[in-house]
């Protein structure tokens, strides 16, 4: 179940990076390889960071594959793209919320603080858009605009508290997503931003 | 002689890096360091990605003594590039068929899938130039362009063909790079492009 | 003694990261991450490059709450930066100095070439900015117009002669960091700059 939710996530952030790719009138490469490291980039950061190597998408093709069939997909759609929005949306929410989970967990293996964890979480689901925006010499869209990264720490804190109280790793995971997936679903619809701050 | 090619494909790199440096009015500091990860930057990212550290150049400094060769040579000389351009091209043609096979070796090496193999040999091949451009504000040139990439993957793909009818492995690589050589002249002289796609 | 500088460079570097981000109207996320990048990136680069893995900031969290502290002190007194550039100055000067030191030190230490030693040292100082500026969409300040790497590069070059003529331990740091600190004011006074070539 879980392993889906991962594979559902890693198709919608794949296409997201396909979208952004094509808009930029990048050729067949371009967008491929944007839509990989937007679905891998942050996992990626991640696994070079602790030292989990080779990384983890050289271990597991499954990904490759998977993101290829998605920028198939994306290329052949791209211009229904607008009546799919609201679907590729709820993916990609899912895939923050497995994503963090999925970074978390890694952290925890390798015995580093609760701090670092929802830093590792943060960084598996959101890294791969800020690499994605970067290959498109674009400031990042996360550091600007939407309230997206911080939804993730977020669900690390409500992570380490719950575990605290030793929940069920099952229910554990479970109300991290859903922590995660309804505050993102609610910041998109009551407009909530980050501040920003003047300082000329 | 393969080193003797690694060396010329490094040269032509660090030449491209440090021209294109200076087309961007950088000082000399900011000429080195790009012509330094132009040459090397690919294959620092696979050695950091399959965990082959410390990454290569740090331990073999015939590389940086290269590179700064070839750079007083580009500072030198900047006004006479045109006439030197199908000189530099032609040992960047070198360096593409050799920095593939030498991805593609460290991966059979490590055990790697082979199509895990073939995103190493066009990492190697490829990234310097994407980090290049990443560091000049550009989005880099193989996403929108030029058929460069997608060579050193057609070669990849040569390379396991042919291993798999148990070719002699200085055959094997002679072939390879000769495919990805002549591909790329033809590439540039009948001006191949990727598709791109509009979404709009 | 030491490490007070250690972190009053860490500071330093976090606030200028985050007044960069705020010049560019980042959000609060945006702001963190860039002081976060400004002051640890270099460091993290340099580890994930030898293999020193979980890299340093993940595995002493002093750097990461000092970071916060300055980040809210840079946010709630933006508008008085002006005043305190002079201070800022010297903090950031003190921080190039024992940044590099301790890129020398890590090389040393797994016994690497001077050459790549001095590499790491400057690493570790410069490529925090470097990637602050990538992520803010800017061609790299150090590769265009400061004087700033080749001071750590001189600095490292000081270091291994006075290191070969059997200099103690503190007299080596103390005369390094002194050299670097020295040429940057030198550098900032007199408006040292390095060449840049016209290619067209």
């Amino acid at each position: 179940m879980f392993h889906l939710l991962d594979i559902i996530g890693t198709i919608a952030f794949a296409m997201s990076g396909a979208l952004t790719a094509m808009s930029k009138k990048m050729d067949a490469f371009g967008v491929f390889i944007i839509a990989f490291v937007t679905a891998v980039g942050g996992g990626t950061l991640r696994d070079v960071m602790i030292g989990r190597t080779p990384v983890g998408w050289m271990l597991d093709l499954e990904y490759v594959y998977v993101i290829c069939i998605a920028c198939v997909f994306a290329v052949l759609f791209r211009k229904k793209f607008d009546r799919l929005r609201t679907s590729l949306f709820l993916f990609d929410t899912i895939g923050l919320g497995v994503f963090t989970l999925i970074g978390l967990e890694k952290g925890i293996n390798i015995g580093l603080h609760p701090i670092v964890c929802i830093a590792l979480g943060t960084m598996t689901a959101c890294f791969g858009g800020v690499i994605r925006d970067i290959l498109c010499a674009e400031i990042p869209v996360i550091f600007r605009k939407e309230i997206y990264a911080t939804i993730c720490i977020l669900g690390g804190v409500v992570f380490f508290i719950l575990k605290s109280f030793d929940f069920d790793d099952d229910l554990l995971y479970l109300t991290t997503s859903l922590v995660i997936i309804s505050v993102r679903l609610m910041a998109v619809k009551f407009k909530w931003y980050l501040p920003t701050f003047e300082n000329k």
